[in-house]
């Protein structure tokens, strides 16, 4: 997975590691001092924790692996920004990132400048294995560029103020989308997973066959007005079409709805880094849990795509395609409204939950080092996400690519796409 | 999956039925009212509840919808006794199971006569559709058998005084099998899954094609010997072995060894039907979590196997074999003693953990009605596990056979057998 | 606090003995071994557990430590039937309890047996110290007599079929008592406290004086009646009544009744020894928390008693009065149901919430030894209650009898009785 | 409880007014916004909370109530800083608090000096009635200056940088006070309770008789060279010395030592404002709970005093000496190291445990409307505290005043004095 062993490689590396950089920056430009420091649930993690931890990782396993004379910034700064490398040592207790009042954001902004100048210089000097580990820490960032911007949502949306991050998009009302129609997938023997051609995360290969029964996908996601009939006709409310564990969930938190929506005045609204505006029924659902989206399929009399029959179909679209996060002049996540052809919006706009657990591709090896603590360690009880959404730097997702949550979460932009048997 | 439908299958299934029923009650002759009365946790339920709610199924689902006239034993029972079926309406909360001191055992050995009269008077009357529900009971009170011997070695072993159920098997002395070799398991396309012929659980159908990459299986389970290496070598202090999860599980909950292990006066002893006693280096390891499958198997440069792969080789072995339980005549889990050849033990002695997510295979529908609800809504967050154990009424599994528990969940008599890629 | 020191009164303490004893085997007459297994909440303790315990203690105290040669019946049985004697060594989890199945109840009545006969064959025999000791047993043993009775309807509470214990008391429907009325209370300088002549418990002394501002204590306990008026005046919805704690413990458990009571038809029921019945107006409330009994008081302009104000009150009314437990003969609480002229009900039918905080009394000194575990190192978080219940065994309270529950605690036979200032 | 009837009265209010006004910012003025907004734990409140609550309670019931034409400064913000007045309507959840990182602590000050400016142009014309509620209103912010000073020092101790507030006192050090001495207390009917002369909460009174008996008080705080005495020999390990509930909590919690105590090379060190230093032998021992004050006192054969007790001998003492928070030019607490005379340190210091239970005074009667939540609503569970401490704002203590806690609790400047039984 080496990049950059040209010279042109090496400046296309550097260019790239500043895009990132900057684009991270521009996401918590609009965030306070305390903005950035609160945690709104374990799961979640301050914005300056990470703008720190992704600056933790250029920090250790680059300049102070592979740059000699390098000096920590800040000796303390590993304990407190190490996230889970068991390998790297004893770090905070996640549950207490949202107590870490000091470094300031001003402070972590000077690291992340302190780190930036190391790394300019040290590039055009690096060898091939501490170049990979800097494009792995750029993807590294990209991946919390992403829950920077969920994380601060889920932060905004416990404040009764329900602030705005960004102003609203000035799209265009998107006209509201034809019926579903179904794409017939690939039968028989296809192959899935990374083939080691450009980068990927070690969980994307190896690439494998898999058997592929006969079925079809849905052109498009599922989206606010299905999902308005969904809810009306008592989707929340009749058991047979939950899992068990995911009717346990409903009942226990009292859930009636996606995240982030609320019923006022006769109609829904939903939250967003936009504010409280209410919801549009033409953009795809999103802010919905592997349980809902189970219940809307089984409702449906259908069922979510499994990964290789996802992915299978995705293999051919572009990437670059879709509602994704856009460079640092434009950094907000926006609304998803355009309607696709065939299969749209298979890039982009929500995360599509499938139905295939979050398990080792055959063959899979984690890497080595602490670095290798990076996916492997996460597979139990997680399902596969698939596409990336309206908050996935562009660039940053493929059709190998693996996103995995537990079934209860959705402060992701998830959504799904149904699937079916032919 | 229809049986019966001739006359000698009719009388087929009457004797079948007359020896479950009977097998569940020499099961339960050695528990007081008040053993059988008590729950030891959420997860487990009263053996009394066993009792009466596989009684609850014949009753529900084959007399009251099947037989004129029918009359219910009590009208209170379906409350008290429904397990998770929604259709059948509201029910009795299950961690409250333990709360039912009447009616009392010999009130639940009545309605089991009650309705064993009354099934015997029916059997020979019942239409094709009746005859497969009283099958499928059959299946089910089968599964209630295990569980009601692992449920009620889980409320003893809360009980200081540590009472046997059981006399100890007198078996002689295993001696230790050698060490393990590898099996080359198929490559390429095989089919997996139930082809229909003869009873099967819906979830383990449809039989459909799956792609294996070349691997080898272990010819036996890992053994308990086996298992006090990876104790001794620090497998439960080291995180680099286990999941995320299972550290946090192994962490939060103090584990240090199988559950019932207890190490005293220099030795490992363990719980079991037949009391405490010192750990047999030579059995299979038992009562272990996927978890500690997982991490054994990491610790051991090895990984589980995956459902296909176990499923594959097992496809011709002989699910009669191996150590499971037996008739009303010998009720009770022996100690797992012998060396296999070849692919010893795949059937009987543990449950064999597999890395492989309890999902549905491809093209999979649940049953229709009130037993639909069997198995597809627990398909979210469990793995599943192949082979049968000790506590396995002998007839009663096969190699398409899902048995499926979360991963931390280890009263089950649950093993591993190590997988590994050629 | 010495007794039968003479002949007769050695005779005395050993009839006294036999009654105690025998009362405390009829109490559980009716329950099946399982009844006698259970255990419903931490809080409650199976009632084969009380059986034990109050045994241990005979056996223990008086038996080993001052019989010579005594054998203990089984040694495991200190370990599992020690309540909390930090002195006596370990003991068994409280929380438990409920899963010692074995030993049986035969068992623990064949334990009681053979200590009754050993005791019978000591007493006569038993220095001062040990006679002490016994006659503490004994009033030991009428707590766990009150609190068998209380844990056991908790227990049946949690089963739908609710069961009855007892057959309902034949009583004739009692009036509805009048208005309330208002006894003055004495003023000025008084003394409460146990003043040392006949038994006590050591948190009942020493006695001393207490300054009483004027005040009046009701005529009578609060009644059935009189709380539905409460109820439908929207008493539990109205947070200005409430103790701040009070108030979340209402919210948080959804509180909008006494313990037991239903309301249904139209009409509210309550679930007693006897089963399911209405509500009878006339009664005196129970089943309330001190947060209830405070709110209400609140509601009604006045305040709860002390308990200086109470027990001065209480001095010269007989302790042996009102509606408590009888002998083995006719072993049930009663419904509490005629109305007292004056200070009506002091004795029997609910203990009485006070306001005074569980605290020692000026110069209290806990016992010395083991035995001296006994009150005072629950003086904290918890509140004085008076008078004893329907369930409280006659003979066994005092105007100086302190019983302590937490103010959340409410599966006692607990009442009020108001109190206000002048 | 009316003040400022003449026109210097009127003059020292608004003297008053701005004097604890200025002393509240002067604590936050070393915060950062972040600082400001975190929430450590529900018991504890935001400093910016803080900073903003006291400041509604000047604008709801003197601006809004009484001026005529004050216009809110947001409407938002009663619902954002209520804490827990019901009458006042819905609210923002008390766990919730940190995550309002808007408004920020700048939009909080400008509200502050918003209302100050309406008040400062108000004070002159105001009635009675609303000038009696400046007053109440000033103690309160006074109560909350505490607390921010407390809250804060928790939320530091939680992030593992450990940051200093303030810089240490310049003190020197002080020597190792003498032996405890006893000093002997009044006996017989004392008078204790505010005699309604000059401002005192509603619960500090009404003034009544109690009936002292014979008792003596030490000379002066345990200090924390005594408590280490304590640790040594075990008294966190010894089930004897401790309530019931508190030997829960020690298990329950794995406590040794008091709150922010830390044993490292050999020697105990504690967090304060001025970070982490060695503890001083010399000083009173502060930040421990009820339970380790009762577990200490009955360790060294004593109790702790009761409030009357407390409140009797202190009555003659001058409530403004001692070691207590002083004004805004050197607004911080300082070391607690000067020995006393007789009776030393009985105000200013740390707050005593006394072991009396927090309850009404006889004849109490809650303050009317809104205000009279203040305190009688808290009157369960908890235990008073009496004297100040060094985070008390000099001014704001008295004998009769009655600060409370739950017995767990411990984030408070809180200490113990002995007492004993003569």
């Amino acid at each position: 997975m080496s990049v950059g062993q040209t010279a042109s490689g090496r400046e296309a590396l550097a260019i790239h590691y500043q895009a990132v950089r900057n684009l991270t920056e521009a996401l918590a430009a609009g965030l306070s001092d305390a903005d950035a420091t609160v945690q709104s649930m374990p799961d979640a993690s301050p914005a300056k924790w990470h703008l720190a931890h992704v600056t933790w990782f250029f920090e250790t396993f680059v300049l102070r692996d592979h740059v000699p004379d390098y000096r920590l910034f800040d000796e303390n700064y590993a304990y407190l920004f190490n996230s889970y490398y068991e390998a790297e040592g004893p770090r905070h207790a996640r549950s207490l990132r949202g107590m870490l009042t000091r470094p300031s954001l001003a402070d972590i902004l000077a690291w992340r400048a302190h780190v930036d100048d190391a790394m300019n210089a040290a590039l055009p000097r690096l060898a091939s294995t501490a170049r990979d580990l800097v494009t792995l820490g750029l993807h590294h960032e990209q991946q919390h560029q992403e829950l920077l911007l969920t994380d601060i949502l889920h932060a905004f949306s416990l404040n009764p103020l329900e602030p705005a991050l960004f102003e609203a998009a000035n799209a265009l009302p998107a006209p509201v989308p034809g019926p579903l129609r179904w794409i017939e997938g690939a039968r028989g023997l296809v192959e899935i997973g990374h083939d080691g051609s450009g980068f990927a995360f070690d969980c994307e290969g190896p690439r494998h066959p898999v058997w592929l029964t006969p079925h079809a996908l849905a052109n498009r996601p599922i989206i606010n007005g299905e999902w308005m009939n969904f809810i009306a006709d008592g989707g929340y409310a009749d058991p047979r079409h939950w899992l068990s564990d995911g009717w346990a969930w409903v009942r226990d938190g009292g859930i009636e709805a996606p995240l982030y929506w609320r019923h006022e005045n006769g109609g829904w609204t939903r939250f967003g880094h936009d504010g409280r505006r209410p919801v549009n029924p033409a953009a795809p659902v999103t802010h919905i849990s592997l349980y809902e989206a189970d219940a809307y399929a089984s409702w449906a009399n259908a069922r979510l795509p499994t990964e290789a029959e996802w992915e299978s179909a995705a293999r051919t679209l572009a990437p670059l395609s879709g509602v994704q996060l856009d460079t640092a002049a434009c950094p907000r996540p926006r609304a998803c409204e355009h309607e696709g052809s065939h299969l749209a919006q298979m890039f982009g706009d929500v995360w599509e939950w499938t139905g295939s657990a979050y398990r080792p591709h055959p063959g899979f090896r984690a890497a080595p080092g602490a670095v290798g603590e990076y996916n492997g360690k996460f597979m139990s009880g997680q399902f596969v996400l698939k596409g990336g959404s309206c908050a996935t730097p562009r660039g940053h997702v493929r059709a190998s690519y693996r996103n995995f949550f537990y079934p209860h979460q959705r402060w992701q932009f998830t959504g799904l796409r149904l699937a079916r048997d032919l």
